[in-house]
């Protein structure tokens, strides 16, 4: 599982700072999470290749969050784009993409799909044989969802060794991987765990932003691998925190330790501080693996 | 009379180029002309100031003209702006911005009003003491206007050293710069010419960007100082700009040659090429006076 972070301040786009955005990849498909102004370049800048992007979440209609949504989709276009790409986002965002094409007169020569998402519960969205993607309802001042991204458990592991001390023949290799026993001619059966190893764990990844502090969203996002989780304050705004449905630090990090993730990544910082290390410290005093999210940056889980 | 671009290339906005956008300043007034995805960064970087641009002229509803602009009108509601945003372009550009702030419930804390087009002929859109704008009707796939921006003549310079002369009292000075001659106590009357120097000369400026070869915009901006025109690709494309309707560096000079224009600005560049300069070694086989217009760059008449 590889996150590259496009864009992690909040607000308003600046020289160096870009608005919500990154891509998670996972089993060599990518997700594109929100679509800030300014996607398409920080995409470029960070070598991401558009045509392997088939499938982007918006978390909700904030500008900071889908600005750059209709100029991808555009990009796209003149790029002949051939493969259907999907957008899953709140009701109204097709509307929003929709009624630009139409007065630009230029529609996609691509398959465009909307999935406008209603629901206050959380509901799988997204499905595969590798992946599924589940919404986290989030509170803040519009409608809000956040996305719950788990890796299917894959195929056991073939043990090589032992399949060659006990000759099986490869046509028996898949079936092994699925989790059987192996019956052979003298009707001796061999256990699966003789055969075949664990598979890898499968990881998880939550993306909650925007909200506010909100303890609901515990169950959803219990011992998820990763958490990513707005702080766009510091405690000293707290006030101003609750007054526009935001997060400090501090309570990112309290929501981690509740959930009991394995580590969090911090983002959505309001660009009035001079310095984001502080957020990391802050939250350090509640939850002890705390990252920092920053544009342009990789994390590999 | 001073022209800042923010963004001069064709189509998408790339690492190191922008869609169209620029400002340009008359008497102290600023117009932003077009408004692409990530104007409102390149504002930043070229350190004009938001709170200055109170007229936004968009030519016509393809992305790579109005994209950045739903961004820049939140930004300045972030930015706790006060007075009034007027915007002047197609029809449907009111709709789409409203939209947006409706689905993220996000209405401006100031006055925003929005000045429809629809006319095929040139009309007047904007007026005040110092500057009067006009559209021009261009020809591209949707509907287009170039705009047309003409200062007034200004009042008469005071001749400093024939009024001390005279000792004509201060009171009368506004009635010199307005043109009126002055009767002394004792019945003489000195001729205006005497007391003030004629008005600097009137500048004039015209935006002409998207459209294809067309010499009906010509009795328009006839004899005007600057002249901006698309020249998205080479004669080597001819063919590519009839279809496209766009123009060539040839064309654009063609153009500014029939209307007897000073200079020549080229711009809106396709990203195929290597070099830009080719565009001024094209278009100085049929005009003289060409400048290139590039990102970030200014120029001042």
């Amino acid at each position: 599982m590889k996150l590259t972070i496009l864009g992690c301040y909040a607000a308003t786009p600046r020289t160096f700072t870009n608005p919500t955005s990154q891509v998670l990849e996972i089993k060599n498909r990518l997700f594109l999470i929100d679509c800030g102004e300014g996607t398409q370049v920080q995409l470029r800048k960070n070598k991401i290749r558009f045509s392997k992007i088939n499938h982007i979440f918006i978390s909700h209609l904030h500008g900071d969050h889908f600005f750059g949504l209709v100029g991808l989709v555009s990009t796209f276009t003149l790029l002949n784009r051939a493969s259907d790409l999907h957008i899953y986002g709140p009701k109204g965002i097709k509307e929003i993409i929709m009624l630009q094409l139409k007065l630009s007169n230029s529609w996609t020569n691509y398959g465009l799909f909307f999935h406008e998402l209603e629901s206050r519960e959380s509901e799988t969205i997204y499905e595969d044989d590798k992946v599924i993607v589940k919404t986290i309802p989030l509170k803040h001042r519009v409608y809000t969802n956040g996305f719950l991204f788990q890796e299917k458990i894959g195929a056991r592991k073939l043990n090589l060794n032992a399949v060659q001390n006990f000759e099986i023949d490869k046509c028996y290799f898949q079936k092994i991987k699925n989790g059987s026993d192996i019956t052979q001619d003298d009707g001796t059966i061999i256990n699966n765990e003789v055969l075949s190893f664990d598979p890898l764990p499968a990881m998880s990844y939550a993306f909650c932003s925007d909200t506010v502090y909100n303890e609901s969203i515990v169950p959803i996002i219990k011992n998820v691998d990763i958490l990513y989780h707005e702080s766009t304050f510091l405690q000293t705004e707290e006030t101003l925190a609750k007054k526009t449905l935001h997060s400090t630090a501090k309570e990112a990090a309290t929501i981690a330790a509740l959930a009991s993730v394995k580590q969090l990544i911090l983002g959505h910082y309001s660009t009035r501080y001079e310095s984001i290390e502080k957020f990391r410290e802050e939250a350090k005093t509640i939850f002890k693996d705390v990252l920092l999210a920053d544009d342009g940056k990789n994390f590999e889980f």
